[in-house]
């Protein structure tokens, strides 16, 4: 068995077993109860909903995704000298194949998703730990499928490309500077499932309440709301097809990217393409793999009793078992594969995996309501909605502060450690950058883990709906708030992880980049970006307006959409009285519809922006700009997620925190629901929608397209 | 006459003559009408209040600023390898210099503001245009002591360390790398006059509109209202002294960087210290000076009639003045002193010149509710606060776009005009930097009347309060309204055109950091800061997160400050009931002195930070790091001030087209004072506050702190 089989085995095996895994949860979970006729009701509804937002969005991108592979693959053709049809054709069939697996992993994980909160209704009848359970396997096929597909794609690509690259390119293993193509198709998926499902699901929940819970004073999840499916649609398509589609990008464009810097490793290290040397290429996909199998060993570790005390505590003992299970295999991957450098690259992972656990506590600290901050929010209710906001944005900005540090110290470190491998066949070359890589890749080993414990929010929050909509008795409904509770917590968790994988991709894409621009100009560049040059300068200038420009579209595009769906409601409520008197169904139907509507009109200018900005800057600019706009772009894009991200949850929670009674006036009275103080919290939390569920999430992506589209494009770029 | 005595002459003589005009115009200011007993009463209150307050700052600011001195004498002292204890000694020595003189404009200026309010008044029982002579008058006496105790500052320390220099350094003409202590004493002085005002004012402003207002329902500038003068009070400390303080400090770093950059141009042009090259070095004076001659001239053709229709038209007028004249100053100026490249540099001053006027356009776009943006805002108030918070953070992220584009054009333009200069005695040399540098000067000619039109915003603020609270006929407010009006669009511009000055302060500053570093390394160093570099991207990553951290802070002081005011003033209503019949006189003072103290301790926690997060990136990562925190901290603190200011007025205008009855509901009622979509709109406008007039415009000085520190502490950092 040569190298390359050798290595693609582990990747296949744990690739197909994670599929298996996902298809045998998927069975488990839809064959069990599927509860009472009313929540099967209210779950069709919310099923149907689903399908028929993802159908439209889907056939959108797709039509976007032909146009662009073909207009992208014409390009690269023109401007690539030596293979210029072969680059062309590749890239334009990678970026396809990179889409299609992206939308279909979000596909089959949301209709599981949806699929899944009406049984995790039902099992809230007899216990949480049954209920949890439900949910998370619920969630948890999402999470592998996006992992495995991402795994298995980037694989298949490359051996296609390989095949078809020996005797064109001067050695082989050059062929991972052929498939970004892939890294892109995924990216720009992503792109627009993250803004549709982000507006989608703002503008339902923005519109539901305004009207609902403000106008017309019914409470959250009433079934006299005619928003109130598009609402539980909307966290679906959000959270669920929205994250799926982020971290598939994520991990995807983090192992293209790796195998991209393991070129020069390889090169380095002898160079011969049939040599041992190949494992520099092939490590990330192999640590994918591994993290995979440490994944699916802590899912099958969470196995609650039928009442646990601490339900996140459960979540969080799976991802601890996920986590010291990376370690080791970080450490028998590095044994078995690299020819140098064994431990530190091992160590190097090890500081990817402490950073994702920091991100965890960070947002837990910022976020959670046991803590200064969001205590801050809710005391600063108590002046009104003005102080309330005031105080919410201080919070968000100051929850820049801890991640920035962390992404520094995960850099400067793992960077500090790779340089210290020494190439005896190339003293000169460094395993800096290679070492940030593996930090990513440790970072990244757990996410199909994080996936599942993401899609388990949308899942617990349907299923409350469920219960509330189909009047459940109370001991249900304590239940499913318990779980919802704690997908909230997960989601924010998911979303904290998401930017920092984003950071430090980002900085190995970077460096991919300008690996990728060395190919391609006809005159040797030293790897340098010099931000005293204007050009470069210039280049920051626009990448960092870009992201306040594109978060700038995204909450107006959720405002209009919510004022299309409020409108809607307040029509319905006019032309018959009977809804709000309960005696007639409202036109639930009508509401997702115009939810999909107004998504799908909304996530054109903010996508058509992200897209084109990065191509003008790099055809007008050149690719110095270019390397400038995504530099400091990322890091203007990292921070303001994590502004937008953490201030809207703290808001949430602030909201939350009043509402369970926590804040007392000087009398000592509670200022609970009712109060002004509570009113004023209710603005903050609607301010705070659009930040975390649509602008926050859509940075991420658009942090990591811009990544994937110069790469793809650096051809046109030198 | 040698040729220093030569350029150094028009500094002197304009220099000289823009003070007398400033004593000229107190004088004409201060033996006008005081007006009535009333006004007169209310107007020494708040001179009264000005007064403490600025006791008590520049008390404060002063101990800072000499504990600051000796220390930095001394590290500069230990780091240095040549010249220790001289460099130590003039650095401290010339910090004070720029301290003293930033303190000593800020506070003469705002004197005679706080006297030009009440005669303002009194003019306006009479006629609107003497009205705006008289507000315009005083609020020039701040702009041009400013600008020209700049000038005679940055000549003065030149001309003693010139004189001290001779024999200690290879050129004389190296004079201007040491006495970069000058910018830093004034950047020292801006942070905290501007945090401290800025704080101040809106402390004072937020608490009284929230009890006020909100709670007692009385109106704006009621003398009912305790924290009343401390309001008006505060719109000096925080427009006038704390602006001043600002454009003191980009005017003199500008000038000390660009003559940092033109001995580069010395150097290429020969070298000789006696030669005539020595223009390239006091270029930068030269321009200033005859800056401030265009403004005086430009000052003394606004000479409106008894009843001027279009007021703001008044002082445009009296701009395109002084930018015309600009234009022609600077084809003489080149054509006199430089030996090469007159025709260019000249264009790249007027690109300057360009880039002030678009920014002025801009920044009214966005703010005036004329167009769109603060019509959406308006309309978004209908449906409640929440949209409409909504509504002004995306147009607040939107304002980003163009003001970007046109730095980016700027710095582009004027970098290839000068770069296409020939230096026949070293071809290898580039005018590029010394072309954006131009384009700075250009930007800054009119600052002393641009500073006019600043000043004059708290002064017609005033009048109108001491209109308002002395009971005086509706003709009388009609015109100070009027006035009042123009003033905050002068005020909204003037925050624009400060930032535009400071992104492109700072593009020059951050060249000049390079060129002290390369004095400094014991290695020849290529001025490359490679992005690419991970130490270089955690600079980054932090300077963009302290500029995030930095306006939380500033933010979350003024949501403290307030709060201290909000309970002094319910205290006062609760203890004397006769306060809110009318019928006994609140205690004002007590408001002012707490709004002194709470300032006065707010400020110093991100003062703090934006000194030492700087000196740590420094002395920990380096000085690549340290120029990757600078450059990127730039562009980000360049963009969030926009944001910020541009955010905050443009919600503050929405609520004034609202109270102006521009909004209708759907049937064609207007929507005016005293509707829930008025109430959303005081949310919206209160949010502002602290956005435009602490955070904002303290980012400004924040940005060329940045720069001014990271240029004197150099030696630390290679």
């Amino acid at each position: 068995m040569d190298e390359k089989t050798l290595y693609a085995l582990p990747v296949v095996v744990f690739g197909l077993l994670a599929i298996l895994f996902a298809a045998w949860l998927a069975r488990d979970v839809l064959r069990r109860d599927r509860g009472t006729t009313g929540m099967q009701d209210i779950a069709g509804r919310i099923f149907q909903g689903a399908l028929a937002y993802l159908n439209r969005q889907y056939r959108t991108i797709a039509v976007l995704s032909v146009g662009v592979a073909i207009l992208m693959g014409f390009l690269v053709a023109l401007f690539e000298n030596d293979h210029q049809i072969a680059r062309g054709t590749i890239t334009a069939i990678a970026f396809l194949a990179g889409a299609v697996l992206s939308g279909l992993s979000g596909f089959i994980g949301m209709y599981v998703a949806v699929r899944s909160n009406v049984r995790t209704a039902a099992a809230a009848q007899r216990s949480l730990g049954e209920a949890l359970t439900v949910a998370l396997r619920g969630g948890a096929v999402s999470g592998f499928l996006v992992i495995a597909l991402g795994l298995l794609g980037v694989l298949g690509v490359y051996g296609v490309v390989y095949g078809f690259a020996e005797g064109a390119l001067p050695t082989v293993a050059e062929t991972p500077f052929w498939i970004v193509g892939f890294a892109f198709g995924a990216s720009f998926v992503a792109l627009f499932a993250q803004l549709g499902g982000g507006i989608y699901t703002k503008a339902a929940d923005v519109g539901a309440d305004l009207v609902g819970k403000v106008e017309a004073g019914i409470p959250e999840d009433d079934p006299r709301n005619p928003a109130v499916i598009a609402d539980l649609v909307g966290d679906n398509v959000g959270d669920c097809a929205g994250r799926g589609a982020d971290i598939f990008e994520s991990s995807s464009a983090e192992i293209i990217g790796a195998m991209i810097l393991g070129v020069a490793l390889f090169r380095a290290s002898g160079g011969d393409p049939n040599s041992d040397d190949i494992a520099w290429i092939f490590f990330p996909l192999v640590i994918g793999a591994f993290g995979l199998l440490a994944s699916l060993v802590g899912l099958l570790m969470v196995r609650p009793g039928p009442n646990p005390t601490d339900p996140l505590g459960e979540l969080n003992k799976g991802y601890y078992v996920v986590a010291a299970l990376s370690v080791v295999f970080l450490f028998i991957v590095c044994f078995w594969m690299l020819p140098y450098g064994q431990i530190q690259f091992a160590l190097c992972g090890v500081v990817g995996i402490l950073t994702a656990i920091a991100f965890v506590y960070i947002t837990q600290y910022y976020t959670a309501g046991t803590w200064r901050p969001v205590r801050t929010i809710a005391e600063a209710s108590k002046t009104g909605a003005a102080t309330n906001i005031i105080a919410g944005i201080a919070v968000g900005f100051e929850t820049t502060a801890l991640p920035a540090l962390t992404i520094g110290a995960a850099l400067l470190s793992s960077y500090a450690i790779g340089e210290s491998v020494d190439f005896p066949n190339d003293p000169g070359v460094s395993g800096g950058i290679f070492g940030t890589a593996v930090a990513t890749m440790g970072m990244l080993m757990s996410a199909a883990y994080i996936l599942a414990m993401d899609t388990f929010g949308p899942i617990t929050d349907n299923a409350g709906g469920i219960v509330e909509m189909s009047n459940q008795p109370d001991s249900v409904r304590a239940i499913t708030d318990a779980l919802d509770s704690v997908g909230n917590t997960t989601k924010a968790l998911t979303k904290g992880y998401a930017v920092g994988t984003a950071a430090l991709a980002a900085f190995l894409l970077f460096s991919a980049f300008l690996d990728e621009v060395a190919r391609f100009s006809p005159e040797p560049i030293d790897r340098v970006v010099n931000v005293a040059d204007p050009k470069v300068f210039v280049g920051g200038l626009i990448g960092a307006m870009l992201v306040f420009l594109f978060s700038s579209l995204a909450i107006r595009a959720v405002g209009r959409a919510a004022g299309d769906m409020i409108e809607e409601v307040r029509r319905q409520f006019r032309a018959d009285p009977g809804i709000m008197a309960g005696t007639s169904i409202p036109d639930y139907a009508r509401c997702v519809d115009i939810s999909v509507r107004s998504a799908l009109r909304e996530m054109i200018l903010p996508g058509v922006l992200a897209v084109s900005v990065p191509i003008l800057v790099g055809v007008i600019l050149r690719w110095e700009a270019a390397a400038g706009m995504l530099m400091i772009g990322t890091i203007v894009g990292v921070l303001l997620a994590n502004v937008l991200n953490n201030g809207g949850g703290a808001w949430d929670n602030a909201k939350k925190f009043i509402e369970s009674g926590g804040l007392k006036d000087d009398a000592g009275n509670v200022l609970g629901k009712g109060t002004p103080t509570h009113d004023a919290a209710v603005v903050g939390d609607t301010v705070g929608d659009p930040w975390k569920d649509t602008a926050g999430p859509s940075l991420h992506v658009l942090i990591k397209l811009l990544a994937t589209i110069t790469l793809v494009l650096s051809p046109l770029f030198v």
